[in-house]
């Protein structure tokens, strides 16, 4: 549908459009000027900045929407946060934060005059100053405006569980072509119209990217609503390239937008309708680069694709083209706006909203402000019974989710736990004890735990789970996100952007710090063997391992009480990206509550029930350290300890569990760095090492290399080896298996005689046998298997 | 719409039946038997697998679509290849193919009798068997059945250029949820009707995901056909549950959809119609799980999400669930498929296409058949002259460009050049000289060098590009992608997959080469100071190169005649990845053709032109080495050795320029490895190596560890530190600058005495001054940016 409505007096719109010029001249200002900020001389070429880094096409549409957002927070008193998906208009969000006073309040040395505005403008994409995107740094944003795709999916994270928000989110149409943002209209089918909020999108059709029209744009209308219909929206349009009819069509479709979201809230929360609502998004389709330069040096400018960045580039050595800069600033009336001093002029201020209704200066945007703690169960009370190390078993995220289950409990308005339909599969389902998943579309008989509310969200999209769960936490509340190990790599982007926010939001000390985004990578590489390669990947980690050290945390608990230590841990930190890697199938059990938290706090300890009770026990130097991180590389170090003591009673070993991965680099690299005589404490000087680690090998040595005894580090790990087989088979296939891990005993350890040498074929023998047990019988040989540590021995 | 024709005769119906039912019983034989294969005797436990893998959900209905689409081969003699988006529905694919009697030719040892037949069965998700899912083993496949999200942007590429051929792609419901997938619906708009094929989406709403009901199952049926009538398709609905009131509609369906794709193609090809044309999509709306056991254990399982995987799980131990298993397989009324020696009776038989129009057998499925070699340019006609190293500057990219202009001149057909809207940024311009970018949406007359045929292929989703490249290559053709270095990371998990695609099927004899996937990222890490650090990330070659050594090669040309050498390499290779990364900006040329095409054939060279004169040139042993990776690195380096060579003329210093990074690899690990020997000659084995790279600098540690000088190696690379700013501050920012490099030397260099000590400190000066000079004015110092390499000195 399109609005006819004319709901603006003369006087509003009037009113109305000269912020809007205030904010596309303090967007111009930003891009260009290094001084002169209100033309009150003839510009000079010093005046322009000589390297000119912004994008104006997106910024008069966002002014336009920000603006007239204003004016309906005003009217209604509401509640509003802006989401800029083309957030390469970041001079725009500036422009707006300055005016409605957010700005000068963050940053006091930016001030309400034409000193502060020279500051502002001198700063935008100069060196020392602030960056040409939307980003941490930009008052109101909870949206890196870089990688392009996640405007929709944060504006739904921010809108659930704040019944009384309403998200507006830009998208672009360039950003319209990217797959996240395709499937993030299906967010309606997940979001409560009782105790979520609202998500008002607005599809802002300027009909351009970098060098290209856009696929939305260029469709007919009819198909282009008929998408949205199907999304399951009821689209208003609004359409046109002269202001003023701009502005009534604005103005009333976002009234009629208010309305129906005011409608809708009142229908589900005081009527009681049940279902899923059809929610209004706009479609705004105005010109790129709107009132900016029609024509440059002969060639259409305003309206297409050459807008996209600075449509006038030689404004410091061409007159013509400073002259046209000019021109354009001037074409806002500086003069009609600012007051002498440089002020805006108290009219226009007057059309922003105050405290926190102004968007730049809402609290959800910068959530850290409004996070509580999460209330947390005693770890104790879910631990599994130890009784002897390596003899009884227990499915260690089975265990999790009886914490999960009464972390929801306690914590019902703000803690989700995300999962692309595998929450079940992962052995959480504890959780459905006390919630439900979250399912607004329609509901059949056969359903099991589906309903309108509830606390988990499962849908088969990595990336929505990752943005809505990146949304609630940037917006102040906790989340964990339970994944498969290997398809978590389809975030890895996300990951990136979210890890540079949080890295630069911890500069800002008026950005608090949010809870962090903890991952549960369960499914894992060793135990996909029945889905076979594809599902088989353990990178995640060395791409986490790329971020700053002060946010990233990677923890692989070997047993279900270390899991729960490690879970604990991570959901009452704030800040850090968490991942946790841990196995889902039944698995020994290692250490008693007690012990796991000594251990899970350590990070990385020697396992001394484990190690010879000749001189290598304990913190005497053994011959030879069996290290290892990660569920099944414990498994298999113990296993291969077990051996090498019953048949090598000689040999000193020791073995030396980590679970805090970080804990092996130097402590000047990361902040959970062991100084070097701990590590040497641990892992010797000069005695061989034979690493079993979960993932890629060479993590571990580009994590070590600094360590004195780097050089007899030898790292058993996955080398991408895989297929459908059974889990032993694919150890053996990576050379990660007990028997294998005795045989580089044997080939590292010098002088270990002719027993060491009977021993090792024996291993050879063993793994063949173990490859002729599996193609004979379809699984593992349960003596395999079966294997508890003896004790006795 | 919903087609309510009948086409089927009675006869036809029944035989239809009776195929889709042979189809069905292979696929349980293949999850469920190791023995007992046409139930010739009652079914014992030791007839049944110990480990139950497989998925048998999804199976019955891309069993019917199969069966339904050799009926479509047979009648119009149509080339079809089958894309298997829900391809954990192995079993459906692997008993298709053998029925149609590809698989019995592909792999002799299974045959079309009963002994086959048992081996069949037994091979299926078993150690040293196949993988459960559909795979590079499956005949027919292009798309590895795992990561899901992929099936309709495969379809897409593997139509492109394809004009005879039709690719049906199976679109699972729970895949449709995923980003990629629904952006590829919009595929439509890059389709040439006139020069590529079509592909006929085929949407089966089975309803349910692992654990849960699916999106688009529980919207309205309006909505739903409003969602593709927006997506441009005209949907053609089959619904139902009764087998012979299915087969007649979907019958109908195809038929309708088959004469629909041909008419467009007769109106566009014969008629000049011009413009994107609706093409049919049909959703098939089916139970899943459907024909297998209505309840288990009193719970219904047959249309729900419990039969996913294995509906009947403990078929060993529990004879009540063996019975019902054996129940559910003779319901497929065996003994009327198979003759007495197990062969499918030759009437059935008669029902699948012959040759290569069977869809496991298409040849466009094994693209390595088709494969022409690329006409490729002489690379020589392109190159920069070159007077004097590090004196006169290209755009390394710019030139690349005319080289490709040339290269899709002369391949008209068999190569696509795809980006995210970046190809004209990424100064590849040169193309826009000879071709267009394919654009079937509307076009005004602003628009430049959008036509509905073109060789560029412009899309703001990175998804869309990989996965178009990726269905283009595997049918037999060859592309490039260009793309921005940070956003590259949005297709991680892609390259993954496709990674392991080759890697299995390098083991394949049957499987041929196909043309490597080219990566060529610029608008790279230290040039994207404009853009800020949400573009700044260079770890996607961290990535690539955790895949196995023998499918990833990553280059980094440091000038523009190393990138066209570089280029023509990865053009002519196959089966590879190939990264290049390489800088789009003015920079400094070092090598003329010859001696680029020299240098990069051998990967890692020394520079002995920018080495000293003193010991350290040539091969004689100096005393530092400076080695370098990446453009950027590299002219930081040379102004760092022309600053010693200048400053400390007694120092030996050493340039070591790396192309090929995975040379720096033990030869053990990398096929480009280099012998021990060779690594000591070119970085010594005790002299101090300060190492300058284009990306996170413990890739070369994690590269190198092995080697013997490994304690003496420093890198210095992007350490995750950037913002808005200039060039030369981002990469002082990290240390990588040329003073820094000075600094490291003099700090890692014994002995060098108080002249160095003074040079220290105006390194830390000039690096302040830099500093002081970009932050007064907004740009970087051309005392600094100028520099050249000073031959007389």
């Amino acid at each position: 549908m399109t609005t006819t409505t004319a709901p603006l007096s003369d006087a509003e719109l009037t009113q109305l459009d000269a912020y809007w010029r205030a904010a596309n001249y303090l967007s111009v200002g930003q891009i260009y000027l290094l001084d002169n900020p209100l033309l009150r001389e003839p510009l000079q070429p010093e005046h322009v900045k000589p390297r000119l880094l912004g994008h104006w096409g997106t910024t008069p549409g966002l002014n336009l929407l920000y603006a007239h957002l204003n004016r309906v927070i005003r009217h209604r008193d509401s509640d509003v946060v802006f989401v800029t998906g083309p957030g390469h208009g970041g001079p725009g969000l500036v422009a707006n934060t300055y005016l409605e006073g957010t700005y000068s309040e963050v940053y006091t040395g930016i001030g309400q005059d034409a000193e502060g505005l020279r500051k502002l403008f001198r700063q935008f994409s100069f060196p020392g100053g602030i960056p040409s995107h939307v980003a941490a740094e930009t008052p109101g944003s909870i949206h890196e405006g870089g990688e392009l795709g996640y405007a929709l999916v944060h504006a739904f994270g921010a809108a659930f569980d704040n019944p009384d928000l309403v998200v507006a989110a830009v998208v672009g149409d360039g950003e319209a072509e990217t797959g996240p943002l395709a499937a993030s209209w299906h967010s309606n089918k997940f979001l409560d119209p009782v105790r979520d909020g609202a998500v008002l999108p607005i599809l802002h059709l300027n009909g351009y990217k970098i060098a290209n029209p856009t696929v939305l744009a260029r469709i007919p209308q009819q198909e282009l609503e008929s998408l949205f219909t199907g999304y399951g929206y009821i689209p208003i349009t609004v359409a046109g390239d002269e202001p003023a009819d701009v502005h009534q069509q604005l103005a009333a479709a976002l009234d009629e937008a208010f309305d129906q979201i005011g409608a809708i809230q009142r229908a589900s929360r005081e009527d009681g309708e049940v279902g899923r609502p059809l929610w209004p998004m706009i479609i705004l389709r105005t010109p790129k680069g709107w009132t900016g330069p029609a024509e440059v040096d002969g060639v259409k400018v305003e309206g297409t694709w050459r807008s996209h960045q600075v449509p006038l580039a030689e404004t410091r050595t061409n007159p013509a083209h400073r002259a046209a800069l000019e021109t354009w600033l001037r074409s806002y009336r500086p003069e009609e706006l600012f007051d002498d001093t440089g002020a805006l002029l108290p009219e226009l201020r007057a059309l922003a909203p105050v405290g926190t209704r102004r968007m730049g200066a809402n609290p959800h945007a910068n959530g850290g402000v409004l996070l509580r703690d999460l209330d947390l169960p005693p770890m104790h009370d879910y631990a599994v019974e130890v009784s002897s190390p390596a003899t009884e078993s227990a499915e260690a995220t089975r265990v999790l989710g009886t914490f999960l289950r009464d972390v929801i409990a306690r914590n019902p308005d703000n803690f989700r736990l995300m999962g692309p339909d595998e929450t079940a599969s992962n052995r959480l389902s504890a959780v459905f004890e006390t919630t439900d998943k979250v399912w607004l579309a329609d509901i059949s008989e056969d359903d099991e735990h589906l309903a309108s509310s509830g606390r988990v969200m499962e849908v088969l999209s990595e990336h929505l789970c990752q943005g809505w769960l990146e949304g609630y936490l940037l917006t102040g509340r906790h989340g964990l996100f339970n994944c498969y190990e290997a398809f978590v790599h389809i975030v890895d982007s996300m990951v990136n952007q979210h890890a540079k926010w949080l890295t630069s939001s911890a500069h800002l000390d008026w950005r608090r710090p949010v809870a962090s985004l903890n991952y549960l990578l369960t499914s894992h590489v060793w135990r996909q063997d029945h889905n076979g390669a594809s599902h088989q990947d353990p990178g995640f980690i060395d791409h986490v391992a790329n971020k700053r050290p002060e946010v990233v945390r990677v923890y692989l608990p070997p047993d279900a009480n270390t899991l729960l230590a490690v879970g604990d841990h991570c959901l009452r930190s704030r800040q850090y990206v968490n991942v946790i890697v841990a196995g889902k199938q039944p698995a020994l059990t290692y250490l008693t509550m007690d012990e796991a938290v000594a251990h899970c706090t350590r990070g990385a300890g020697i396992w001394e029930w484990a190690s010879s009770s000749t001189p290598g026990n304990g913190l005497g130097e053994p011959d030879v350290v069996l290290a290892c991180a990660g569920d099944v590389p414990t498994l298999e170090t113990l296993a291969a300890a077990d051996i090498l003591r019953r048949r090598l009673p000689d040999l000193g070993v020791r073995v030396v569990n980590v679970v805090d991965i970080m804990r092996l680099q130097p402590e000047s690299e990361h902040p959970h760095g062991l100084p070097d005589h701990e590590f040497d404490a641990l892992f010797t000087t000069d005695k061989p090492i034979i690493f079993a680690y979960h993932g890629y090998p060479w993590l571990i040595h580009r994590l070590t290399y600094r360590h004195t005894n780097h050089a007899q580090l030898h790292v058993r790990g996955f080398k991408e080896r895989g297929t459908t087989t059974t889990p032993f088979d694919m150890v053996m296939l990576n050379d990660l298996d007990r028997f294998h891990l005795v045989m580089d005993v044997i080939d590292r350890v010098p002088g270990l005689g002719s027993a060491a040498a009977g021993l090792r074929q024996e291993m050879v023998d063993a793994r063949l046998a173990a490859k002729h047990y599996t193609r004979e019988h379809g699984e593992d040989d349960p003596a395999i298997t079966g294997w508890t540590w003896q004790r006795e021995i």
